[in-house]
């Protein structure tokens, strides 16, 4: 069994709004000085039946272009790694 | 300058409405096979203007019991990693 981690945040340029209320917000904590820049993304785990990672990396290519991300705004990336199989 | 990644996500005895959408539109994109559980959780950037390693680390965590996460029902962890600094 695998697991997939996909990691989908916004491209560079695009502005995230998020991202900056976030940053306000830890203004607002006095954390001022300290925080740069905030994005904000999405993590999705996905547990696959499937045990070939080659296999397990083209689906979750696939599925990242047709659901999972907006390619138009959004880039993704994905790591894999094996777990047990809980009963 | 460091960049912190934050990952919080649900724990695992709490239902996660989103996930299970994800994983119904995955049923519909005929990934019902492959596809065993989803879980959506958010990713959270932050550049930081610190560059000691030990001080960032108390401050993130800080963020995060402070604002990132809601620690009653979520759980939190983060890497920090060292970033050019961008002019």
């Amino acid at each position: 069994m695998l697991k997939a981690k996909v990691y989908v945040s916004l491209k560079k340029t695009v502005v995230d709004p998020q991202g900056l209320a976030v940053k306000n917000a830890l203004k607002s904590l006095n954390y001022e000085q300290e925080v740069e820049e905030v994005r904000v993304g999405k993590l999705i785990d996905i547990k696959l039946n499937i045990s070939d990672k080659e296999k397990a990396k083209q689906i979750i290519d696939q599925m990242c272009k047709k659901l999972l991300s907006n390619p138009v705004i959004e880039d993704y990336s994905f790591t894999l790694e094996e777990v047990k199989e809980s009963n």
